[in-house]
């Protein structure tokens, strides 16, 4: 028991350390680029506990799939209150105008957030287009750091990664497919 | 008094749950890719809390640059014994024959990990002819998830990233700069 209280206490300091620590770092009012997890895995093997503090400060988000993001948000906090937040869908058929539209909120002083089906968004997805947006508004946009399939497999591949080029992900549809 | 008692328990108990989760992962023995902060960034806020964890499990290290591998495990714990940690220093003049000597503790069964200067080891830095040599040898090699400037300039750009080309980091030497 004595060793129990111990390791309580020192758990204790060891977050509240973490806790100051970020507690520094000014959360401004920014478009936030919110990576997610691929697949399966749990959210702190792959996530900054950062990401989580900046989540918790959002209300609205900018997604590719409202029932992803959703089941993302509960897996990053299993409390968290789904139906306190404004979900934007973001897809090819999403109008410059819609999304110039879906950012008042950052346009009125509250940061939003971006989130897209898998990994870190704006990349390969329609997610660039709103930073583009946020950008020629000069609104701040801050990308935090995630899982990214490309970086990853460039990583484990033994390739030395000196240059290298992306030609975009194969396409789902078998038809597409082929034809990459 | 009592509210800090119930906040300390809160916290212990999330702690024990990220604890349980993550031990529940089959930590194996591999050849781990370890990203490091890009400069004075604290570790929360862009390392996930995992790579943590994997790096308590391993003494010994094939680094970029001894001194500043020491400063990043350092800065990732401070009571980290680092007199008890082998380093393998790693630049353009190590050798292939010189790699395969690194990766004994490996093949005998013991987790090492991979530390550049900066960001993500095995992209464009000597850390992906020890990835190389370790895939040749059939050895594990797991990369883990941290800050790639290369991927985070994408995100914020704006530009679609549907495909792009990283042709190297500038060489630091004006001359070579001028070059490029």
């Amino acid at each position: 028991m004595a060793y129990q209280d111990k390791s309580l206490i020192t758990n204790f300091f060891h977050l509240s350390l973490i806790t100051n620590n970020l507690s520094l770092i000014n959360v401004e009012t920014a478009l936030y680029l919110l990576p997610v997890t691929l697949g399966d895995t749990p959210i702190e093997m792959v996530l900054p506990s950062y990401n989580k503090e900046i989540i918790f400060g959002i209300s609205h988000f900018i997604v590719e799939d409202v029932r992803s993001a959703r089941r993302f948000l509960k897996k990053v906090d299993r409390e968290i209150d789904i139906d306190t937040l404004t979900f934007y869908p973001l897809n090819k058929h999403t109008s410059p105008e819609d999304i110039s539209g879906y950012l008042k909120p950052l346009m009125a002083g509250l940061s939003m957030g971006v989130i897209s089906e898998a990994g870190c968004p704006a990349v390969a997805d329609p997610g660039a287009d709103v930073v583009a947006i946020a950008q020629r508004k000069n609104l701040k946009v801050v990308p935090l750091v995630g899982p990214s399939s490309i970086i990853l497999s460039v990583m484990g591949s033994g390739f030395n990664g000196q240059s290298f080029a992306f030609h975009g992900y194969l396409p789902i549809e078998p038809g597409e497919r082929a034809k990459k």
